[in-house]
């Protein structure tokens, strides 16, 4: 039979969930969308036949659905959480997933007997949103991807901007605050440190700890260490006025950084992706201000688009 | 007669001092190079003619010593302050010059009957080095211009990098202390509020003021206003233990801000220029130590290669 369309299946392997779907060559909806846990503990080989298997399920319903056969699958573009080498397909290490120089690229491409390629996750976030996003054929967009850690990708020239060693686009390492606070990098005053997922729970609960009042405590019945972003983000959306504030605070920091990305990159636009964007205009007025307040240019930032992402955000806010 | 030999006329307008020098097409040595008093307060026109007389010596010299015709002259390449518009040639805004939505590039070509383009000077200084100086032909390359301000530019692919309206390489406008020192741009923590030439100035005189021993004093004679980063430099080598304090502290600040331009673009290259490189492993060692605390990659941060622009480096200084 055959059939003409051809499809690009994708993989998001997450320190928490691995993400599977298909989408045409030519872009679209995305089909055969699922998500199931990483279990990484489990070990490498683990995770990988789990990939192996969510692709063939993904596969298996596509071509039910939509007619076609194995050849109209054109490959497999895996994104994962880096340092990685693009040439070998090797990821290099990555402390989430308990993971050194393990070839994924081709375990996965020669188990499911497809061509596979392997890229930093937030560059494959960045790219899907100038793809088929926020961004869609932007000169240029830079992509903060807010989560247990904060990434970020680089599209220039309708192509994602690796640098000289597969390293670009570690923004959530820039520095903000020199002698500011430690970073679980081992350096001081990154992004991360203040508005990573973790980081802003962090900060609300030294708030918290210090005196502050607010609704937080009764939302994890007292227990703080439960605090986590999408609490503080609940609590802003039943008008508490400390998580607003931490809110905002979050707001300059990401401003802070966003203002240094336009001052460097002077790019059309900034897509910021995660749970934190829930948050919607609780976030984005007072980063938007900042934003102009350090840099004061026209410059556009917006939340990512691709809903897939935003329906699964929830679980990367940490 | 006639000659094959093709040339570029360089122009840099700086606040300063213009400087003007011809090179061949296919890159080499610089010709007919020399420099004098930009003079700004006489007016848009005065710079101009003292410019277009510039370019008629030089061009003269050269076709002289080496035969040829104007044919042979293939234009001119103008490096100006920022902010402008490349696509009109025209310089929108210069503190330093005092110029505003000024068409400079074509009051230029005009009066020479020759064709010319416009740029951001950091830009040409960037592009110089990755064609002819420390970074050549590297795979990306980011310059640091240090002088009165701190201006920057990016060269990927072997092309200048201006970003979606010629605004890219602001990297003196990126907050390194998102609560510190105010910058001249009215903003907090910019890197240039550190470490541009009048900043390292200011820093040196704040600790004699707080009680600082230091042959700085003696140096100006007690003067203080008369402390300039070059002064700085001078009892940096004569040993003098606080000015060496300053120079290190210089370090961290630009090393900061150099960790971030890697953490960001993983450029082959790091390239820095202006008076302070003088300052050698006074500033490299100390500099290259704090980039390696903050990312822990082998980039290489050199200074300048072009001997031309580092003889004029003392007037940019500040």
């Amino acid at each position: 039979m055959g059939n003409e369309k051809q499809w690009i299946v994708g993989v998001d392997v997450g320190g928490t969930n691995v993400v599977v779907g298909l989408v045409p060559v030519e872009g679209g909806e995305v089909r055969a969308f699922h998500s199931r846990p990483t279990e990484a503990k489990r070990g490498a080989d683990f995770v990988v036949a789990r990939i192996v298997e969510m692709v063939e399920h993904s596969i298996a319903t596509v071509l039910r659905e939509e007619g076609g056969t194995r050849a109209d699958i054109a490959g497999v573009g895996i994104g994962s959480p880096g340092p990685l080498d693009r040439a070998t397909g090797v990821v290099i290490n990555t402390p989430n997933l308990g993971w050194r120089n393990f070839p994924l690229r081709d375990l996965i491409a020669n188990a499911l007997h497809l061509p596979a390629t392997l890229d930093n996750d937030a560059n494959c976030a960045t790219y899907g949103e100038w793809w088929l996003g926020a961004g869609r054929q932007a000169h240029s967009l830079v992509g903060f991807t807010l989560g247990t850690g904060i990434g970020g990708g680089i599209v220039l020239n309708g192509e994602i901007y690796h640098g000289v060693s597969d390293a670009a686009g570690e923004i959530g390492h820039m520095t903000i605050d020199s002698t500011g606070r430690k970073c679980n990098c081992g350096n001081y005053g990154c992004l991360e440190a203040y508005a990573s997922g973790p980081a802003i729970a962090l900060r609300a609960i030294e708030g918290i700890e210090a005196g502050e009042t607010t609704i937080l405590v009764d939302l994890v019945k007292g227990n703080l260490e439960s605090i986590t972003a999408a609490t503080v983000y609940e609590a802003v959306v039943r008008g508490d006025t400390y998580a607003t504030e931490v809110m905002k605070d979050t707001a300059k920091f990401l401003g802070t950084g966003i203002a240094n990305i336009i001052n460097i990159l002077n790019p059309e636009m900034v897509v910021i992706s995660g749970g934190v964007t829930r948050a919607g205009d609780h976030l984005f007025e007072p980063l938007r201000a900042e934003v102009r307040r350090r840099r004061d240019r026209d410059d556009r930032v917006v939340p990512e688009h691709l809903r897939h992402r935003q329906r699964l955000s929830r679980h990367r806010l940490g």
